[in-house]
């Protein structure tokens, strides 16, 4: 057995979502992490990213536990896929609302038996050969850890996500007498997430968000108050909470995943509210606008989301927005889902609505670290080596650069792509080898390779359409019987072009010294090539096309 | 004859790009740009989307003129079909540079006949019972015009797109003086532009940009230097000659719209450099990285520009990045080209090439104003009535409510929509009625109705693929030839479910009392309707379905 300690990138580096990490250390191995994240715009159909985790299906055997830093989709969001393979046995350790996001997803998914094992700010537990601190970090989720992981090489201390809040909702800060203790003993190797470096100084604190709430609740008294933001930042919820008791507004939830945020943080008491001040969203229009606050899915346009069907008027949405209303959009658009957002924001408007959101008020503030709060971060750990996680390459490769600035020699520091295995050394770190890793797609009921040539086919489909020629071809003498029937979906006014394709078809067919089934192949290659070229020169469209040849 | 004043709003309002309106008195109209704008994700396969001009060509006879603020593709982008309509015979006025770049684009569509007129600062013309004057602003492309028409009902003052740089390039200012004057006069309607008017504040001038890339420049000595940029900003390219020059650089052109814009501006003395320090781009790969820079397209991150086959790595690419080369990405992302540019931006670090962009350093300006340039421009021009234009919806609300603030009453102000027909009398606007207009898109040599069931046909395909079901039915007995053929794309898994698809489709045909081709159309339903349940039911998977009958 090969006694050193490696390090299998499956998730999180050069891409945005799907953490995941796996530590091993001989025959032991612990999970850090396991996200999904949202396919991109050329992966249409997709539902939903996850890691490939073939690496870990190999060496099941060795899986000693799953450490979970917090409880968002791109750090727990694989984990049912994860658990069908690895069973029962295998413990999760996690927050106390990291363990309810995940209970939440594992019952969606039908998985009973989850082994999962609740610790707090400062608990300590072995898992194999690890030995496992978890430190208090704040971040747009409460319940979030950075891990200090003591190995038999030496402790790797992970960031997680974090951001340093002074003035935490909570009371409760990021532990960074804690993180300088470790600092101080020694840290062999760090995982440092990268997210903002591109950001100047600090992140502002959640209670700055408060505070714009706040100057919005007494500016919009004898209006209805809508906000929309993201259903796990439940410090945000807990502000809005306190304000609407402050003004004396009614608080209704909007959106199934607000409804299981609201459900979910009330059981394990990080929500407190008066139970009588929540009503059902169905009643909100009974209730006098200026007595309501509604609090809403969709701050990121998402088509079918609450807000969205407000914001279009429809008629089965629970509220029908209008002048009386001011909506606030507390969330910063995820690259990509600008024009979703906006498309939103305009629809409201058009509505007659009042609109905040972030180009004009400060009304969301990020969960990461900025570079000030990356570069104490750095300091306070002062590890030998590093590896710059949780962004794209530029952002990993700009942390990388912060660090050489702070005294971090080059050669310690090193940044991973996926599926990476990196093996450290007390003198050097190093990629040993690549194992497969990557995206697989969820789609509907089927798990597949995201590089299929299934996407490729519905990219093709989705910008050019398909034609489909049909000949009937007699065995008995093998001539054509009828005329060629043309079958098109998604290509542009070919209904006057058809009589000249079924002549175009018609002559390859004449063209090709058919003499029975086994000219097929052949007959409907030359049948495409000479469609192609037609369509090409007469209306520059690039169909896929299907020649069918019926033998009767 | 209804003698009254109407304008028509064929674009840009309540939307981004392809601006058009149509100012109309009697029987006389002049049209204020024509331009196109890129189609949504929502569009696949679609190249352009342009004006529907049903309204323009049903009064080609009242057509007196084509009026052009600036070169941009979203003023000018859509002329080639409205002069293909409207034939050679109408007048079309703009700057230098605007006149350019039309032919340019009049060339491409093969249009011989272009009455064009170049107009300078300061001049005016009579185009029908309207009297045009021209007035020199600032944009990110020389040669823009603010409008001040004269009509018999009065005047009508247009901003085109501007910003108010107090150091441009050229020495030119936009022209506050006369437009002071002309407010003085008294302005009947002002139509204003929207773009940054949630942007506080001012935007920087032009020279800022120059600024920074000096002191790029001085920080990379011995390192090529690539900077992609909007090839019709002619000042900035203009900036980076001089640089250039000042550091001893030759300078090189890739990409074809940037070789373009050197041609067609250094023709008409607009491009000031030594013919001698231009190189061509096949030959830069045999000079000294430190003597070179080289102006590049692709600064939105374009997949097949010349900044994303660098940034790839493509063998074809003329130029090979790597840790010598400093590329500078001086644009801003246009909504929903964020990941595009994040692409490329990763790409080049990847190379191992320095990479400056936007959240990094002041490499790009705005063309547009900010809230303090809008205000400015408002209490210059200070309208009897106001018309936001340019913008989405939000930014047309956001200008109303800026207006109102500087004491232009609410019932002065009118936000129209695509479309709009606005009466303008001496004491009230107001929408009269709507015509037709909206999207035209351009798909090869086809131009189509953009609401079109070709599109959401390919939006389908694009997301769930296609199943066709093919069955021989024998003509003599109404019997089932073989068994039926299953041909898919775009689905995922199906291999192994054809079989038990198969038997699907033949129990159908047996339950459905068949008795001849007359029953086809309820047979196609039937398989339809049963492998649709199938598939949801077992693989949640929604294609498209074709079900095809051959009868033999």
């Amino acid at each position: 057995m090969n006694k050193s300690l490696r390090l299998y990138f499956l998730g999180g580096v050069g891409e945005i979502g799907k953490n995941m990490t796996a530590i091993e250390y001989g025959d032991h191995i612990i999970i850090v992490d396991c996200g999904s994240s949202f396919p991109p715009e050329d992966m249409p159909g997709v539902d939903l990213l996850i890691p490939d985790i073939s690496y870990i299906i190999e060496n099941k055997h060795k899986i000693k536990g799953i450490v979970l830093t917090h409880g968002h989709e791109d750090h727990i969001g694989s984990m049912p896929f994860l658990l069908k393979e690895l069973g029962g046995t295998v413990p999760v350790y996690g927050s106390k609302l990291t363990l309810a996001f995940l209970e939440h997803k594992t019952e969606e998914y039908k998985i009973k038996k989850v082994k999962s094992v609740c610790v707090n700010d400062g608990d300590t537990v072995n898992i194999g050969c690890f030995n496992v601190e978890f430190i208090k970090v704040s971040h747009s989720i409460s319940g979030a850890f950075a891990l200090s992981i003591n190995t038999p090489s030496g402790i790797i201390f992970h960031t997680g996500d974090y951001k340093i809040d002074y003035t935490p909702i909570d009371g409760k800060m990021t532990n960074l007498a804690r993180i300088a203790e470790i600092g101080k003993k020694g840290v062999l190797l760090m995982l440092s997430e990268s997210t903002n470096v591109e950001r100047e100084g600090y992140t502002m604190s959640e209670t700055t968000v408060g505070k714009s709430f706040d100057k919005l609740f007494s500016q919009n008294i004898g209006k209805r108050i809508i906000i929309a933001t993201f259903s796990s930042n439940i410090h945000r919820l807990q502000q809005i909470l306190d304000l609407a008791d402050k003004y004396g507004r009614k608080i209704a939830f909007n959106g199934r995943s607000m409804l299981n945020s609201l459900e979910m943080a009330t059981k394990i008491g990080e929500l407190h509210y008066k139970a009588e001040d929540i009503v059902d969203i169905d009643k909100v229009s009974k209730l006098p606008p200026e007595r309501v606050v509604i609090i809403s899915t969709g701050a990121q346009g998402e088509p079918m989301s609450a807000l969205a069907r407000m914001a279009s008027g429809e008629t089965n949405s629970k509220i029908t927005v209008g002048p009386m209303d001011t909506v606030i959009v507390s969330a910063s658009p995820i690259p990509g889902n600008e024009r979703m957002i906006y498309n939103v924001i305009n629809n409201l408007y058009k509505k007659g609505a009042s609109v905040v959101y972030g180009a004009l008020e400060e009304v969301h503030v990020s969960g990461h670290a900025c570079k000030e709060e990356i570069k104490l971060m750095l300091s306070l750990v002062k590890p030998r080596f590093l590896i710059p996680v949780h962004g794209e390459y530029r952002h990993l490769k700009q942390q990388a650069e912060l660090a050489e600035s702070l005294g971090i020699r080059q050669a310690n520091i090193l940044i991973p792509c996926i599926g990476a295995c990196v093996n450290v050394k007390k003198n050097g770190i190093a990629i040993e080898k690549i194992v497969e890793a990557g995206n697989m797609f969820v789609d509907g009921y089927v798990i597949g390779d995201a590089d299929s040539s299934v996407i490729k086919d519905r990219l093709n489909l989705g910008e050019n359409g398909f034609l489909i020629t049909i000949i009937k071809v007699s065995s008995k003498d093998n001539r054509m019987i009828g005329e060629p029937d043309i079958i098109t979906r998604g290509i542009h006014a070919l209904e006057k072009n058809t009589e000249q394709l079924k002549d175009i078809v018609t002559g390859t067919f004449l063209n090709s010294d058919y003499t029975g089934e086994e000219n097929n192949q052949q007959l409907k290659a030359d049948i495409r090539k000479d469609v192609r070229k037609w369509l090409l020169n007469n209306t520059l469209q690039r169909p896929m096309i299907l020649p069918i040849i019926i033998n009767v």
